[in-house]
């Protein structure tokens, strides 16, 4: 079974639509942001300009640009609900990872869908993907499904 | 072959992040606009709420919940681009729309993606999936792939 | 002395922008959104669909439109900070509100400003300025300067 | 008579909130963005990094941080809406410009603001202010009030 990261998020006014409910795009922004919570939560960062001061060089070069999105939309979220979004790996590539989540309020789900993003470093002012340093790739593993 | 809709669109500042390009959550927003461009040029909207001036009351009181979001992203693109945006429908369902996006910047394509969204009606206050008025179907007939 | 109401927010990665700083807009926008948790803190919402299960009715009905902002921004604000709000009210008119936010991280000032809202109710279905409900004033009484 | 300069913008969706109209926040954002069009009329960018390719190294490096932003919000934008932007410059300072802007719809006025950013360029890795170049001030000249 592989550990579950949780978070929660509250739904903000101005990400509300005129259909009275929060955009799609919201959601999706919320499940970017438990990605980085999760990643923060691992003494990490998602980007490579904020993790310069970690001790481990390889690591702290790395930057993930997404590379695909799929995601459902089960039920709506208004403002001022709290989401709460579990999130794990669903697979564990050489150089890429895609996170699963799911986001839900009481029983209802309200979103799932998986991000995809890949490993990548900085040369010559040219992000090339990378496989995933090991050191990176263990602190992952716990959370592969 | 389907008609495919044609719209463009440029980053704009606030859609960047600090990885020095247009968020990903920018480019599927972008995909949104493309298919609410589409339904104007065909004197429709995508919310109910601007429908009601039009005759067709069947027609004026669809509203389009998106259920599924799938993108892969291929190249950044940054701000102050001009990215040329092709939407098709990819498929057309009784109740739900697959609308189809390419991005490209000159010959690069940036990013494609598909947004399905579902015909709803509000009734009793409440949104329920409908079949797709065939006033409406014959429109978006020209786009099917 | 007013009582100041606290919260705290991390700039998430969407938030930022090409120059590698929390894009302006969002710092208003997090000034916007200590106004609605100060709010929520005294179990009202700035929202009135958000209201109806609150018993005084009079309350529940208010919405607040902003009717102005101004704001100076003093030093930037980067992905992953956590800053700190300050949140009070600079006037409490007969029917409108300012509030008053002070943004910091550390003991640098990121942003200082205030926004203003009209108390309104929908009446035939048009939003028309009302004085604000004596038992809603008497609960933002203690944060006025 | 100072030249003004015409800009326009549909308001889109995920602009609106749930109270059924543009959200404030997107109002300030059309405002920068008609800033940000002014200036490319000029053949100039507000981000340093879109300009290496123009001739003039000075204007070529100029960054603008916003430092100030008041805006008054008199009627309500809705999804769809075509909004028309008038915006010139209220103060060319030494180091500072303000753009002062008047958004409408037909006779409507919807928002009037500033919005002052001061001239940088980055040395030694950090952002100082400069006095800005006076080739740039002679294209900005024009649009002073």
């Amino acid at each position: 079974m592989p550990s579950v990261f949780h978070s929660e998020r509250r739904v903000e006014f101005c990400e509300t639509d005129a259909a009275g409910i929060a955009h799609f795009s919201s959601l999706i922004i919320y499940m970017e942001q438990a990605e980085h919570a999760l990643l923060r939560s691992l003494g990490l960062s998602v980007s490579a300009a904020n993790a310069t001061s970690r001790d481990d060089s390889l690591i702290a070069h790395c930057s993930w640009p997404r590379v695909k999105v799929e995601c459902e939309f089960k039920s709506p979220a208004k403002f001022e609900d709290v989401i709460a979004l579990q999130t794990w790996i669903a697979s564990l590539g050489t150089k890429s990872v895609t996170y699963q989540h799911r986001l839900s309020i009481g029983n209802a789900i309200v979103a799932s869908g998986t991000i995809t993003s890949v490993c990548c470093a900085r040369v010559n002012d040219k992000l090339s993907s990378i496989e995933i340093p090991s050191q990176l790739r263990e602190l992952l593993l716990p959370y592969v499904a």
